[in-house]
């Protein structure tokens, strides 16, 4: 049974927290960090966390030159005017090619997401000529952060690491879960009735998502807020993994 | 350029909302229930309302018997154990079948919107064999409940009329924007510049399916929370419509 909506729900974007570095340990730095700004983690409390504070800290923003472009590198670069090296990257992080035109890489990585570029991206690094790739395991990046806050704090806390996807049809990204440890990502409604008795057409809502576009929102993209603690939203509790947020390719019309 | 990341949102739902009828005000609805909580409107307020009590109040949840359903809705009802009315209504509200397949189906409605069945659903109303269509035109929704708040309350607010669509590649629902009234719905990154100096690789955030999102975690499916109003959001102020969310057929690689 999905849990009952919450009343009210609070968003509080964590600032001060410095730069990271590789073999940093990010719940040191996020207990810190509330610590100065003078909160505490709650029961029940989701811990959104950007991809990128955690692939600095996992060693996974690399020089681009560690990448040697291919021919197709190469030819799609010169084309749409981007870094051979980068393109390389991208490819090099995919297990499949999804669509690539008019300058844009979709491709499906190694984890099974769909996305531009692989999510290699170039942005907010200190090193100029790097790249951020993807943590290795973002579930077990999730799994390892929530232990550590759970230890420390003795609370009971759920884990996301998020990325901005974009997607089909709309304009504009969004911030989607690409690691979960703590709570089931999709609220399960099969078998649930509406207020007249009748099946719901709608039969699993992507939670774990929708909190980490909330978490967006005070994130920005410009200011250093790599972490939000979203506080009040009911979940069920489990170890979580972000696996059954990826549509089994054989169900995906999209293929 | 873009606002500044706000530390901190609250998201309350509105519960007290009674059923909807056809030619129900929802602005007084929605003020008797902020009353009845104790709560009360202020400055830059983003009221997120669900497509179905919109539609129950524009009239536009309409009895399945007015589809004469054609051979192909007949047909694909039959393969796909569905209501031969339900898809015929889909099919009426659509103005493209983008995916017709295992029983999903895939559309543009006259909206522009990509989604299953036109946005067509049959659950939480009150009549049996009853309909909810989307609005004809949700921006217009919006504005017009957002006139109507802001001269009853003096405040100035945002409204986005929202419903769940699925995406592909991912499993679950999210809540995204039908309409928009009051706020830009994209913040643009072009031409900004990450803490080092270089051009950001994001250049749009769909900040009005963000907030739109952060709702629906108070609202959940089995409640009666048709409403919540999200409270701290950062947003460029604006007469606002959904248009910019949509990708314009000519960009969209998956078209």
């Amino acid at each position: 049974m999905p849990p009952s909506a919450p009343s009210r729900i609070e968003i509080v974007g964590l600032s001060g927290i410095p730069e990271v570095a590789a073999g940093a340990n990010l719940a040191r730095l996020v207990l810190d960090a509330l610590a100065a700004s003078g909160d505490a983690l709650e029961d029940g409390d989701v811990l959104v966390v950007t991809q990128k504070i955690v692939s600095k800290a996992e060693g996974r923003v690399v020089t681009a030159d560690a990448f040697e472009p291919s021919a197709l590198a190469r030819e799609t670069a010169k084309t749409w005017h981007k870094d051979p090296r980068a393109v390389e990257a991208a490819l090099a992080e995919a297990r499949r090619v999804v669509k690539m035109d008019r300058g844009v890489l979709i491709t499906e990585t190694r984890h099974g997401f769909v996305c531009a570029n692989s999510g290699v991206d170039a942005s907010n690094l200190a090193a100029e000529d790097a790249l951020a790739l993807l943590p290795l395991d973002p579930d077990a990046s999730a799994t390892r952060l929530r232990a550590e806050l759970e230890r420390a704090t003795g609370r009971r806390l759920a884990v996301l690491i998020s990325d901005t996807f974009g997607r089909p049809w709309r304009e504009g990204v969004v911030n989607v879960a690409v690691g979960v440890a703590g709570m089931v990502p999709l609220v399960d409604y099969r078998g649930e009735r509406d207020s007249q008795g009748r099946s719901l057409s709608t039969t699993q809502v992507a939670a774990a998502d929708e909190i980490a576009a909330a978490a967006e929102l005070v994130m920005g993209k410009l200011d250093r807020v790599p972490v939000a603690v979203v506080r009040g939203a009911a979940y069920t509790p489990a170890e979580g993994s972000v696996k059954p947020l990826l549509r089994a390719a054989g169900q995906d019309l999209f293929r």
